[in-house]
């Protein structure tokens, strides 16, 4: 079970995260690529860091708005989510060729991560354009994408288009019975408890999760999304880190 | 001789060049990557554009700064300008491979090509950051930059960095003795007579210019840099293509 | 009747519209405020030359997207509206101020003028900032709507809030009878016919106007809304001008 | 004496600086305008704090360069500045009026403070951006500028323009002996030393400065430039200011 966690999202003067305390504890950096946060010297320095603690990279493109954070789902046409999707992808691998590495998944970020799960249009584009790239490189580019109850039409779609898929989960999010992520909004959506997110991690390793409403889940998991946002949420991945490896 | 213009310096709903009409008449299209013009839409539109008529594509990185269209030297490091380079050179070639093309040269824009000749500390930023890239790539890519009437001390910094360079002249501009083109400031500057123009890019075929003190100068001439900013500027570079081809 | 018209969508080194042509036959000048469009350069050309020739100054402030010029939707806040609108009228009326002049009105434009007409919540919004700025201004700000059919729900909400409305009526699209705007994806939705065009405007001008199915429609009209993009639609509001002036 | 804090320099999701912590402290925050940081959202939320501790509200425009946070000297005409002056400063003085606020003067930020205090052409136009905004102003805008041994020249434009000038010090910087604060690269140009910036903020406030050298500078300070970065310059903010009290 691998660890990522999105990286990169400082922008000029501004700071957000704490990259050198995050990167030793995961496997996988989603790097924000310009859009919606970062840009060319910061992606250039999480990328080094990346590198330096052997973290696998991947793309993590937006939509262009960084007084949005990327969280506004902005109307875009198809070959729009194409041409974006790709350009920040090709941004973010020659970045790491300056450092010898390579771009190995792409994992949207925030509304077009969100857009991209919602409707299918915008998941053909994704892999529309991750397919043409994937026809010119030699290590192809395999998406991220979230894991339901069901991952059969995304599984159906991804292989027309030959591309890979990693399925993520997330260890401090509770979960209903479809294998949705319980809204924010709701009671008891998200975890505070560092034993319970431990546990739902382990849980998550073990191939299942068990539902807000008690039900025991079956639910693909190939990596955990975990938040370096504080502190505390650095610790807790540091714990997960660990539980993964006894 | 080939003939290189710069292309799709639209940006949004703002129209620049009629790249329609001038491609059909050039080999080399330096292609603006999002930073001081275009996006990835009309990114991806002029990329189809130059390889639907078989037109070799550049990055034409520049300085970030769409209100000042790249004319402006912006202060870098040498760690932002090999960032910036690659980052859009990156992305076009991303661009590229959705149409199934790649990018074969970087000609750096404005203010960012101004300082690249005229700061060794640009020129071997921006050749570290293609060196870079090229030990990554199948296609090598090749750096534009202007001919002078010595070419030693650049030639012998690419040399070092094993990049490839192509030397540009231009056919509307009065040169010194030195091969520098005289400033637009100075009388005799710019030609505007279409014969002139004709005269010029036969005589720069021919390996040399007539300066505008009426001397003989050698230059090395790989490709001829011409605009069509307008359609009379576009009839000139259809009859340079022309005159050439005889 | 007056004539309004978008003015000022230039953008840096992109030119869009030809104002010095336009501004001489309209009466109120819609100027865009750097957020869709224009920046400080090109807005303090426009005011200067709405000023010189007597053109009534308005506010055209869109929301923060130059990629999409502000035809997007983004989600916003009441709050972020009120702030969006008031920082690109205070930004305009001070570039006014250095040619002393002032802003008269404000237009929201493309998808925040939509969504104005759509959604109370926006329309609130900015009638909540322009009171508050009037509270301070010695010259009220007055805001420019459609006009349909039924504007008493609009001028309630306008009223509370003591801003005066100017309601704008288009010559060159066609009305249902609930005095909307045809959908441009409907047939005869816009009107191409010069003569056409010119009848519609008289006929604005009295009041009233013959709707897509052939009734007559009593619709309030304070200023039409015209075009300047090419010589043919500087031609038409150059017409409309003469024929409202006799 | 009154000090004055670089307010509202986050910018949409990245926070900079703490604004509730400092606010209380000092008399006249200097409000960025959205051009090297901020955005309208959070001028709203910087103006409505300041009010809400009485302190006086100053524009703080600067270069439009968020990813160089204004302090590249980015080339600008005359013409350029006044136009970014005007339009940052309208922008604020319409966010302040959203909460029954004004703006009561303007320091320029970052490479724009710098070009104002070395290049007279800049801060002639700065002046006169500030002069034809208070024509058609109730309470005039004053300017804030670093008070050196010798003020004349600055003060002598500022009287032709009918522009009040405010003079800043630091309590944290060294001075040479033309009361230029000593470069930064040089050793002791930076107090560190909590007793040490309390002792010079003292005697600043008497009128006068002992310099590197050791000799004693009579510098006029009508406000001290504090800084906010962290709980220990916070610290000191709150200790210069109950110093002053005294």
């Amino acid at each position: 079970m691998k660890l990522n966690c999105d990286m990169g999202e400082s922008f000029g003067s501004w700071q957000m995260g704490d990259d050198e305390a995050v990167m030793p504890w995961i496997d996988m950096a989603n790097i924000a690529c310009g859009f919606h946060a970062s840009d060319p010297d910061i992606m250039s320095e999480t990328v080094a860091c990346a590198i330096a603690h052997k973290v696998v990279i991947g793309a993590h493109p937006g939509y262009d708005d960084k007084p949005g954070f990327g969280r506004r789902s902005i109307p875009h046409s198809p070959a729009a989510i194409r041409h974006l999707v790709a350009y920040q992808t090709g941004a973010l691998e020659a970045i790491c060729q300056l450092h010898g590495g390579h771009v190995a998944y792409v994992k949207p970020h925030g509304a077009l991560y969100h857009d991209l799960m919602g409707q299918p249009v915008v998941l053909e584009a994704i892999l529309t354009a991750m397919a043409a790239m994937n026809r010119q490189r030699d290590i192809p580019l395999s998406l991220m994408v979230l894991s339901k109850r069901d991952n059969s039409v995304i599984e159906a779609m991804a292989r027309q288009h030959q591309v890979n898929l990693l399925f993520e989960a997330f260890a401090d999010r509770a979960y209903d019975e479809q294998g949705n992520l319980v809204a924010r909004s709701q009671p008891g959506a998200v975890h505070h408890d560092h034993h319970k997110i431990l546990q739902q991690a382990l849980e998550l390793a073990s191939g299942q999760v068990t539902t807000l409403s008690g039900q025991i889940l079956q639910l693909q998991a190939d990596t955990l999304c975990v938040h370096g946002d504080n502190p505390e949420s650095i610790a807790t991945i540091a714990d997960i880190r660990k539980a993964m490896t006894i």
